[in-house]
């Protein structure tokens, strides 16, 4: 057998995404050890085969590789250097690889404290969602020293579809990410918006989405999430909080840089609205259904 | 020969997407006049063989189907009941074919004047961009009586790839392109907010081109209009003032249900900067140069 599988790899956050990864691993024939605050997702995670621990730095031992599949850049820093955090714990010259979205800022930050720890560090985002995540299929947008990736090439094979080797320093893969995340979140905003406008015209709002999919209207995310506005299904895929955090962080990078972004401010405010309304957790296409409560209008699975 | 093609049909605006329709209608066959107020227009008319006039009067006389194929809801009527307009002229139950983008009152309107003259009316929103209009496929949102479709199947067959079939009332095709035109102008506006936030993080941006068109914040407007903004060419494949006007009808109908429309309320506002900074008439793609020469960046094919 390949010996590239006596990598020992670390998933650190067993949500759907960290999980799916995990899971085409350990199909690949790795040893996978994870941790996770949840413990019903690192029962999930035994029952696939995988080694769950009670803590990052119990999860991290020895680790060649490790996976951090968390939300921000706030829990990313806790796992990896937080109490119990998982970095003094790895093996000399092991390999951070960094997914949650976050600021190209703030992914510099972590690749300089893992280097001064003898760690390497990727920079690199994912997208694709969990069904290809559990598929091993998922797109990443990586940065870092072409040697990293070199050796890196076994688990990015195992889990990744595609691989975008976007240059040598940390922070540009997360800033190709935010770029993907400000478009994703517009136009989820903006398919909500446009299907409840036909709502309010009163349009057969099936046949607005066989319509516009076939018309130069038509986005990878209206494709995607109307169909949960037509079964009125808002569990949640991908929650409306991810969008007000993503959406927050290219706020908070146009400010900084003094590039005005008021689409993406707009689609933000959208999503806050739609988490005020109590929504936060659920499907980020409730965003209709926070419009469809304000004007009255009668979409499927609607709670008022 | 078919008789169907001794159905004598007038169009009414030569510009891109009339030419293209009128090249089509000529290549099966049938007999084709038109009006344009711009003579070279009707120059390049008269080269592919139509027939053109001095009037829209002049050019339905006897016409059994008339194309209006003009800007907007004003010009429609100017082309219909202004002095000199075309629907006085037309052959007795002949058809009223009306594919400016407009709201759906005014194309109930509009079939209501018809009707009090004895003429039918599809409401018939075309979408497809000029390569699609000269080769005879457009894509058509139309509206209107069944009877009137089966009179009109050799035309729309002629002119279009795909018609879709919305409904009886007019009104009803001019909605769906008003959403789809929501839809389109946010796409436009976010493409080139995002285009240009990249450019400002100095990401290279033909790579972000490449990786968002294989990742889920693609749009078919990124896709087909980004390309323009990297090479700089801002020759007007569709204008920035179309957006103005289309977003506009979507603004108006929006306060006149009490519907909020934020996203695409501020995807206007960018339109309408990009006008107010002397760029009206180039490619809707400007609004990225209206972005990049707020905040110095250097794109390619900058005015400044």
């Amino acid at each position: 057998m390949d010996d590239t599988i006596d990598m020992r790899v670390c998933v650190l956050g067993l949500g759907s995404m960290g999980l799916g990864m995990a899971a085409s691993l350990l199909r690949r024939g790795f040893t996978v050890t994870g941790f996770d605050p949840n413990p019903d997702t690192l029962k999930r995670f035994a029952e696939i085969g995988g080694a769950g621990a009670h803590s990052p730095s119990e999860a991290a031992q020895g680790a060649d590789v490790l996976l951090c599949v968390v939300v921000n850049a706030a829990q990313t820093e806790a796992a990896l250097f937080g109490p119990d955090g998982a970095v003094p714990a790895m093996a000399a010259g092991g390999v951070v690889v960094s997914s949650a979205t976050m600021a190209p800022d703030a992914a510099r930050a972590l690749a300089a404290r893992c280097g001064e720890h003898g760690l390497a560090y990727l920079d690199a985002p994912i997208s694709g969602g969990a069904v290809r995540a559990a598929a091993g299929e998922l797109t990443i947008m990586a940065s870092g020293a072409p040697e990293v990736f070199r050796r890196l090439q076994p688990v990015l094979a195992a889990i990744a579809a595609k691989v975008y080797q976007l240059g040598s320093d940390a922070g540009t893969g997360a800033a190709f990410k935010v770029v993907n995340q400000l478009l994703a979140g517009v136009h989820i905003a903006a398919a909500c918006e446009a299907i409840t406008f036909a709502k309010a015209m009163n349009l057969d709002i099936a046949k607005v989405y066989e319509v516009i999919t076939a018309s130069a209207g038509n986005s990878w995310m209206f494709e995607n999430r109307v169909p949960h506005i037509l079964d009125g299904d808002y569990a949640p895929r991908s929650a409306i909080d991810i969008f007000t955090k993503d959406l927050g962080i290219v706020s908070d990078i146009g400010r900084g840089l003094k590039f005005p972004t008021p689409i993406a401010a707009t689609a933000l405010q959208m999503f806050v609205m739609t988490a005020a309304a109590g929504m936060g957790r659920d499907d980020d296409a409730s965003v209709a259904r926070m419009l469809a409560g304000l004007a009255g209008l009668d979409l499927p699975g609607m709670k008022r």
